[in-house]
């Protein structure tokens, strides 16, 4: 779809209104700020569509989908310079196409695990990735107006 | 890089020879089933390099990765019939580029949570699952063959 107009599902929290954090949008996807998240940098790329899995895209909307990811995960490995980046499409909960893009700290709560396992963190690491985070968090002002640039306006 | 010998690291346990559950090889990437895995059809598509991240590759590299993911998640989607599926580029316990394809249905031990959550299934519905895991299992064969033909022969 390339159309201004997006297929949206009105019971979908995805579809509709831009959410908080919104970094970027054009007329196919919007980057998001996942503020409110443990992991610092953590960005929501999703497809304004409802579409469900990669595969219900066209192969050229599948190429504009992951070149926003890509241009975002570059950023977010320059700007914070993390330990890895996770990528993750799953949707289980909200069976509307968006991508995860989590960087990942030797010192998060969940390394080596996938955030989505429980927090291995005693309270005496906690304390420390709560300041590490603390000092991450002071880059994402700039993270998301790297986004905006690299992004372009629509 | 496009050469036919990859770039490898001796202690990377993705590096070197294919592992168990091989479907097919290029000179770029392995797709390989997971079977041993409680998800009938798990399958894990593994650059062949010592890459890292996606934005390690080049943008032809990325894009021949994502087309051989597309495909198979949509023979998943064809000859599996599941609920939804799972992408996932992670490797924070082995940093060599590989990405996560998984299948999922609703009855399954961690839906609608991630499979790296802990398992929701208390017993009874456990054993109903091994029974739908087994009659799901019953199809990857024909599955291994049709990525096998889908990605042709190198």
């Amino acid at each position: 779809m390339t159309s201004s107009a997006p297929l949206l599902h009105t019971s979908c929290p995805l579809c509709g209104p831009a959410p908080a954090g919104l970094i970027w949008e054009d007329a196919q996807l919007r980057v998001i700020l996942v503020d409110d998240s443990p992991f610092p940098g953590y960005i929501r790329v999703i497809w304004r569509d409802h579409a469900t899995e990669m595969t219900d895209l066209s192969p050229e909307e599948r190429d504009h989908l992951m070149r926003a990811v890509y241009r975002v995960e570059a950023l977010q490995r320059r700007m914070l310079q993390p330990d890895k980046i996770n990528l993750a499409s799953l949707g289980n909960q909200v069976p509307h196409l968006h991508w995860h893009l989590i960087p990942r700290w030797r010192s998060d709560p969940c390394f080596p695990d996938a955030i989505w396992a429980p927090a291995r963190h005693d309270p005496a690491l906690q304390a420390a990735w709560q300041r590490r985070a603390q000092e991450l968090r002071s880059h994402t002002p700039a993270l998301c107006d790297a986004i905006t640039a690299a992004l372009g306006d629509t």
